[in-house]
This record gives structure tokens, sequence and C-alpha cells, in this order.
């Protein structure tokens, strides 16, 4: 059982806030509908553990390498996985800035009796949520930091229906936001007032898949997860991977660009997503929902809607492409003596395993410590002396003997010319995930070692770890600075892990961060999307002529504003006119 | 010598044409001022044959199994290359489908002195182009199909400058036309009327390259082929390779959304472009040029440039993301009994050869039979008997051992399973070169078989062969229906071969095959882009919906309509208003 061991360790921890997120329902209950006889007068804690092992016996869920666990549960995909600031509650989590609340913006209709009935009659009595309790679920976000007061949420079934709420709003001029599976992190997809919630969860069907072109067209509700098992059964990989994939959607990772684990790999959903199908704030259906790999026919205004986090339009319906599975994957964990050997080894890596690399992270000696220290399990596993930087390499190729002997080479190579001066290749499945738990436990172990201000920061790799080295000299010995991240993708997660949570270190980093990564032309916000909570800051990474733009566009196809409002785009700018 | 040949051999056929397209000067005199010694009596043949002889002491250049030619000369890259629609001047090409032309905008002011003088304020006498033959040849489209009247050519040397020209012709209401390398097949880079040329050929340096990230930053006049020579030095490449690489510029590229050779691979554009500087029609600089490969900072507005055809602002500078470069390459020709085998064929290579795959080229019967009649010095590497479906793979991975290995098992497998029936693997370059020869032959074998009606459709692969059945339905004997092009793409080269260019044939073709295209959710234009030859057909492709979106944006950022009239969209709904 060694493999469930380090991912047990962590649900014991936090499982009295375990949710399946699909369902809206405590996890418990998901298990003991599924398990009575077996678990019903179990503690949580003794519930959970039966279904591990349980889990042996029902297609354990393992996806290459990443510590994620699932089971099929009567055909239910259930997802368990470590906190990595998507997988589960976890109340009272530190962020780094607070959204700046604007006031409800006065030409906004309040809902009354009259929308409900008219609602009912497009979407039906079912698909008019009113429960208090599950609204509360709705108007909160996953962190539990932003909190709207909706009083209905809507769960239309097709386009036609979302087109027809939307043409109703517009004319009302109610405000709505489209939600998915709400696993933000920026407060985009709950309400900031009384903003009707449009829940796109009900239209969930696959509507074809082409095994020849590998393009599958599904609707916006299908749960990223079901859809990765939907294709692994078919031979193929969904080209997007990430934590939240149990709870989140597709339609949500579409309208927040999600970036996720294989970017490195299959890049951006710019370059996936084949076609869409969206419906304007006015109601219109655009069908964009092209199956082509080439089609210069006019603009292509499919990425509009790519990242616009549901301010443009509702994504209804998705044609992406995907590629086929391959079977060998490969890990290695390095260590080396300083950040320009890991740049060096970076660019190496891309030469020579070219092809088939398919993950190059990276954490510095504060990540590992804190990761040794807090989290019971973990094992270094270059235990010989400590180093600066350590790094993580994956490949993923169609035949491992080809796979392992570049691999191999590289490494040696790389031994030979000093780049790393230490490194471990797994050489079974527990040693691969023992590996990415180290890699993967640095959130968790940020968590339990206090209070966390959390960045998430795009930047060219050759600059990254100095802002990482001027944050510490601008703190001092009032916090300890971490730095890991995707170094393949430019990704810096910076976090500063202090006793508090307290102004002063905050005062400190902020705008400091922000500035200093708008100096060196990165990104403030590198795969989480703008939101509620960083709509105001957009102008560090984007020119005043770009945001002006987009306030244009955002007018042009919602001219009352009513789709997700606050969020994204600075309210200063969007009432100045272009 | 012998990889020379057929090279050659097109070349002697239609050497008087050839022109070097970056100094617009004829290729004998390229020559001429380089080779002074060696060439200066010779004829045009000779002249030619000298100069490939000597190419071979001079860096003679090729590039991965394309039948692509170019040399050095004092440092300019010139280039040769087969005729495939893009590589050289043949006079008298045969199109399908005329544009219908459109009157002259009369909201657009004429030039006059005063104008004149402004401009050459801005860009110096020597940015100034009036002379009659320079504007000819920049009037003029590659194919010699569209030509238009403009009495003024621009050729800024910075964006300060481009956004100067723009905004004072937008004051003045002055249409123009962006200009690249010119090589589009679709009218869509040169005047319909009198407008304004501006040739961003001067803006042409490299501003960067980061050797970690394989991050390029140019600027948009760049001609494709010198940032391929660059990256290659580097031990990068472009994720971009076409026919007109020699002339084509990186700005036009994106402009177009160019498609190419490596899409299989790489993807499109809109996934390996990072970043844009772009330049409205009111002279205002979009600065999109970011460097990141994750930014969810707003709506993601550079792709709304890539593929406009210069219609919604012009490119200045590119960021693009680079591969590193691989130096194995593999080629197979193979043949198949039917269709069917073709596409699963297809499904196996991209599960088998997976993360290697780098071409799926198809050409039916009819094709391989005009490639044997019509070229001379090309051999059936499948001489035993002839076969309905040829298919042309190439892999490209870092270790050449592997990928062979990879190569000659998945083509075992397919022998024994019968999707393939005869089969050859290219045991060195010549055999390469003669493999990719037949291949890239068609196009030229066509032109030499009389008149010739070409279609650039993406369509499903599984539906692709059944448009060219029902179109040899249609016409019967009154011509040749051949097939070929990238089928792991979806791209169809659909081009019907007769003696003469009829009428009466051409409304057998169309609008049959738009039609049938649009049936089957296919594309009309599936990389050339719709320029004037195709704007009034969009609708074939897009829903009215998005048509009218398009024309709003359109608006939106070029409220005067003054970049690039009359292409793209059609002028109906343009001036129907949304």
């Amino acid at each position: 059982m060694e493999k469930w061991r380090s991912s047990y360790r962590f649900l014991r921890h936090s499982s009295a806030n375990l949710f399946d997120r699909r369902t809206n329902r405590k996890f418990f209950n998901s298990i003991h509908s599924s398990y009575l006889g077996l678990v019903s007068n179990l503690t949580w804690n003794r519930a959970y553990h039966v279904f591990m092992r349980d889990a042996c016996n029902h297609k354990p869920y393992f996806l290459m390498g990443r510590s994620i666990f699932g089971v099929s549960v009567n055909g239910v995909l259930i997802h368990l996985q470590r906190s990595n600031g998507t997988g589960c509650r976890i109340e009272n989590r530190k962020f780094s800035s607070k959204a700046s609340i604007p006031q409800r913006n006065k030409s906004f209709s309040v809902i009354n009796s009259d929308d409900i009935n008219y609602f009912k009659k497009i979407v039906g009595d079912r698909g008019v949520v009113q429960e208090e309790e599950k609204l509360d679920e709705a108007n909160t976000d996953w962190m539990r930091k932003y909190k709207g007061s909706s009083k209905l949420m809507l769960q239309p079934k097709s386009t036609e229906e979302v087109s027809q709420i939307l043409k109703y709003c517009n004319s009302r001029c109610l405000a709505v936001v489209p939600q998915g599976g709400n696993t933000g992190l920026v407060g985009g997809s709950v309400p900031v007032f009384d903003e009707v919630i449009i829940n796109v969860g009900f239209m969930n069907n696959i509507l074809s898949f082409d095994k020849t072109s590998g393009i599958l067209v599904c609707e916006a509700g299908c749960i990223l997860e079901n859809l990765i098992s939907f294709l692994d059964n078919q031979g193929f990989i969904m080209p997007l991977d990430l934590g939240a994939k149990g709870s989140c959607q597709i339609g949500g990772n579409i309208a927040t660009n999600a970036g996720g684990l294989r970017l490195i790999r299959f890049g951006s959903l710019h370059g996936s997503v084949l076609g869409l199908e969206a419906v304007l704030a006015n109601g219109t259906v655009l069908d964009m929902l092209g199956t082509l790999r080439k089609d210069n026919t006019g603009y292509d205004l499919k990425h509009l809607f790519i990242g616009c986090e549901g301010s443009l339009g509702i994504v209804t319906k998705v044609s992406i492409l995907t590629p086929a599975k391959l079977s060998a994957v490969n890990v290695a964990f390095l260590a080396c003596k300083d950040y320009a050997s890991c740049l060096i080894l970076l660019s190496e890596a891309k030469r020579k395993l070219g092809e088939i690399l398919s993950a190059f992270e990276f954490l510095d000696i504060n990540a590992m410590n804190l990761v040794l220290k807090h989290l019971d399990g973990l094992r270094d596993p270059l235990p010989s002396s400590a180093h600066n930087f350590y790094i993580l390499i994956e490949t993923t190729g169609s035949t491992e003997s080809h796979d392992k002997e570049k691999l191999e080479a590289f490494l040696l190579h790389s031994m030979e010319s000093e780049l790393i001066i230490d490194g471990a290749l797994a050489q079974d499945i527990n040693q691969t995930l023992s590996f990415w738990a180290i890699r993967e436990g640095v959130p968790e172990a940020l968590m339990k070692a206090g209070a966390v201000y959390k960045y998430d920061l795009s930047l060219p790799p050759e600059k990254m770890y100095a802002l990482v080295e001027e944050m510490r000299v601008c703190l001092g010995s009032a916090a300890n600075v971490v730095a890991y991240g995707h170094l393949g993708d430019g990704n810096l997660h910076l976090n500063i892990s202090a006793e508090q949570y307290t102004e002063t270190i905050l005062s400190k980093i902020e705008p400091f961060v922000y500035e200093w990564t708008s100096k060196h032309h990165g990104s403030i916000s590198a795969e989480h999307g703008l939101g509620l909570m960083k709509a105001s800051k957009i102008h560090y990474s984007k020119s005043a002529e770009t945001v002006q733009l987009m306030c244009a566009i955002k007018k042009l196809l919602d001219p009352n504003g009513i789709l997700n409002p606050y969020k994204v785009l600075p309210e200063s700018v969007l009432h100045d006119g272009t």
C-alpha cells in the first residue's frame, strides 16, 4: 500500500473538509451511498481509509507520475488529490491581496417573481435553483475567499436555453455570472453581488470523437476528468491536465485559458482548441464549432472567448484536438548547485530529450526544506547533502527502452559536465510517485508552516530567480521566501511563508512584486486569470492601449455589461469610455 | 550532383521568369553582381547552371527532405524552389474562380503632392517609392492574377513610422495595403485600386533570441528563411515552414496565419506566436509583444491580428516560440489499397510514431500518374504495380537509431495487417529527396498537364475523399480530378486538370465544391486566407452571426475602413451595418 501512503497522509489531515465537487455533497456521503455495507458506521478517517483500500479493487486511478488519485464508483469518477490550491477545501487560506470590492452597478435590475416565472418557462422548475444551501455553495468560491449574494441559479440543459436566458437578462439588464466547476482562484466564478448564476453543469454530453483526427466535441459542462477518462479508453489524452480536474469543467477551462501540467508539451488552449460555440450577452449563438486543424476564413474569433473569463460570452460547446496516448513515462529528480545551471539544464533537456520532454519543474532549497520538515513520509531522494536547487524532469514517449536510453545518456552527460551534482532516476512507480510528491507537496508544506502569501507569476526564465533573491533582501528575517514552479514554462510560484499574516509583511511584498514583474515584462497572472482579485491590476501586465481595446471589445459584445461584471477589466477604464 | 537534378530540371523550364523576390530584381542580376567573373556572359540557363554548381561550394541549403534549395550569396540567402504555387513566377496560371471586383470606395481620398511631401517627412525620400517599375512589381501579385494601380509605396523603417503613416492616412481617409513578401495567392497583398502600399520589408531586424526559452523576437519584415537560417545556427527551428519561405516575411505569415509543412507537428501560429506589436488604423501602437508562455491577464488580443490579412492592423513585431532542432529525419513512401486504409494508417502512425511524426502526406493514383508522366527523372519508388493511394510519412526526432527502429516496427506491423500493400524506407538523402520530390512535384505536373482548377480545402479526413469521388462523377471524362495534400492536417488539395480552361467545366465545379465543403463543415480556405478572391465566399465556412461580429470588430478597429479594403469580409455585410 506504499503508493497510497502519502496521499492518505494528507487526506487524514483535511478529510473533514473533503467534498465531492461534482455533486456538491460531502465526500463521506458519496462513499456512504456507494459502499453502504462497508463504511456506513465508520468515522470520516476510517471511511476514507476503507475507500482507499477498496479503490485498489475498483480501477484505481493514477495518472502519469502525478500524485493524484481517484476511483470510479458507480460510473462516477470521484477524485481525491493533494492540496495544491485547488483540490480540497481548507478554511482560512491566506492569500496575498484582497480585491478592492466595487459598488454594485445601479443600472442592473433586481430579480423579481416575474423573472423567476419566465426562467421557469425556459429551463423548467428543476433548472431554477433558489434553495439557500445550494445558493450558498454557488455563491462561494473554492477558497472561501469570495462570497456573493445571488438569489438565483439557473441550470440550462442546452445552448438554446442559455440563449433564451441571456436574451431575457440582457433585455431586463440583469447581471449574470457564468459558472462551471467553480474551482477558480481569483473570484471569477462567483457573484460579487446579486448576479444570476448560470451554471452549465447539466450540459455535459460528449457529442463526437473522431479517432482518426483525435478531435473531441463536447458540451461545456463536461468535467475535465470525465473527458480524460473517456479519451483514455479511446487511446487518447486531453492536452490539458490540472489539479482541479475532478471538479472543473471544460467550458470553464476554456473561459479561463487554463494552463496546467501539460503545457510544456502540448501548448496552450489557443493552440489545441479548434472550435467553440458561445452565446453572446444578447442571446446570439456564435457557431464557431469547427473541427478543422486549418481554417483561414476570416478572423478567428474563438480566441476572444478563450481566457475572457465569461465576460464576453458563455462557452456552450467545445471542439478540441487530442493527442494519441503514449505509454512510457520516466521521472528523474536532480540537484543543481546554482540557478544558472538549472537554466542550462533546461536548454539541454529541450535539445537532447526534445520530443519526449513532458515536465521540467523546479524547487529551491527553502521549498525542499519545508517539504522535508512538514510532510511525513517524504524522504530526500538525494540525501547525501543539501543542494540549492532541485529539478524534476519527466519524459513521455511511445517506447520505454528508447526514452530510458535518452534520459540516461542525458543525465550522464549532465553529471559529467557538472550541470547536475546529484540525481536519481525513478526505478518504479513508487519512486516516480515519491519524486512528484516532493514537488507537489510544496503547497501543503507551506500551508502547514503558517501564513502564506501566494503569487503566480510568469517571468522570462533567466530573470525569474532574481525576484526571489530581491524579495529575500526586502523581507530579511521577517519571512521565508520559497520558490518553485514550472520552470519549463517560465511560471514561478513565489510563496512567502510567515508565522502570521500581517499588513507589515504585505506592504513589503506589494506592490513591489507586481512592479518588479511588470518591469521585467512578466505576467501577474500566469494561469489563474484576473477575475475580481486582479481586475484593477491588469495594467501591470498590459499596456494602456491594449486595455482600452479590451474594454472597447467588451462594450461591443456586451453593451449593458451584464456578463460577469466587476471582473477581468478595471471598472475605471470600462466606464471611462474609449 | 544527383540531388540537384530535379530542381534544375524545373528551373530550366521556368528560369526566364525567376526573380529574387527579396530585392525585386531578376535573379540573373543577383548572380551577375555576385559572380561577375564567372557568369557575366552566360545565358540565363547557363548562369543558373553555373550558380547551382557553384552553390555546392557555398553552403548549399537543404532542409529536412523538402526539395527546396538555396544558397547564401554575399550574406543574402537566395532561394530557389519547385513550382508549388508560390516559388516561381509562371505566367498564365489558371485559377478556379475569379473574384468579383468591387467598385472603388468613393469615401477614400486620392493621394496628392501634399500627401507625398508629408510622407517624405516621415520616411525620408528613400522610403517613398514612385518609380513605375517598382510600383508595377508591388501592384502585382505573385501569380500575376491580381493587379492594382497604386501610385505610391511607402517603406517605413520603424513602428513609429508605420504609426505616423497610418495616423495620417486615417485622417485623410487614404486607403492602404500592408505588404510583406507579396507571396499570397488570394490577392490579399496587392492593391485593388489606388491604395497606398505600406511595405514593411525594411523592418527586418532580429531583436532578441533567448536560447533557454527558445523565444525569438523580430521585426515583421524578416524573411522567413533568414529566420530559419538564424535559428539553425542557434540549434533551433521555426515552427513554421512553407514553400514561399525565401520571399515571404514573418509579418505576412502572421497576418495570413500561414499553415505550411510543420503544422502537424508544431500546430498553428495561434499556438506558437507568443506576442505581437501591431499598429491600428488610427496609428495607435498596440504593444502585445509578450515573451511568456503563460499570461492570463485579460483578452488575448493578438489572435485578432493572426490571420486578419492586414485588415485590422499592421503587424510590426513578433515574438515566437521556437522548438529545439532535432537531427534525425526518416521518410517512407507507402502504398494503400483504399482510402479507408489511409485513415487507419494515420491513426496508427499517431499512436505508434507519436512524438516523432512530422508529416503524413497523401496523393492518389491520378496524382501519381501525372507526376510520372510529366516530370522527368522521377521514378515510382514502388514500381511493381500501380496503387490507388500513396502515403509519405516523415519522422523527426533526436536519436536516429530510435526513430528508425520505431518506424521500421510500425511499417512491419502495417504490412502484416495489410494496411499498406507496398512501401519503401529512404536509405539516404537522395532517396529522401526523391520521395519528397514526388509529393511536391504534383503541382508542377499539373501545370504541365494543361489548365488546372485549384482548390485548397479543409475537410474532416473521413469525408475528404468522398468529395473527390463525387467530383469525378460530376465531371465524367471532361477533366481529370486529382487529389493530394496534408492528410495529417485534413487539408485536401483538390485539382481539376483539363486541356483548356472553360466556363463549362468551371460551372460544374463551382459552386458545387464550395457547397459540398460547407455542407460537410469544411473550410473553403485551409491556409491561403480569403483576400480579394474569396471575400464574398466567407459564408460557405462561417455562420452569418460570426461574419456579422467580424464586421463589427473591423468597424471598431478601423472605422474608416482604410486597412486593406475589399478583402477578407464581404462588402455587402460590411456596409450593411450590424
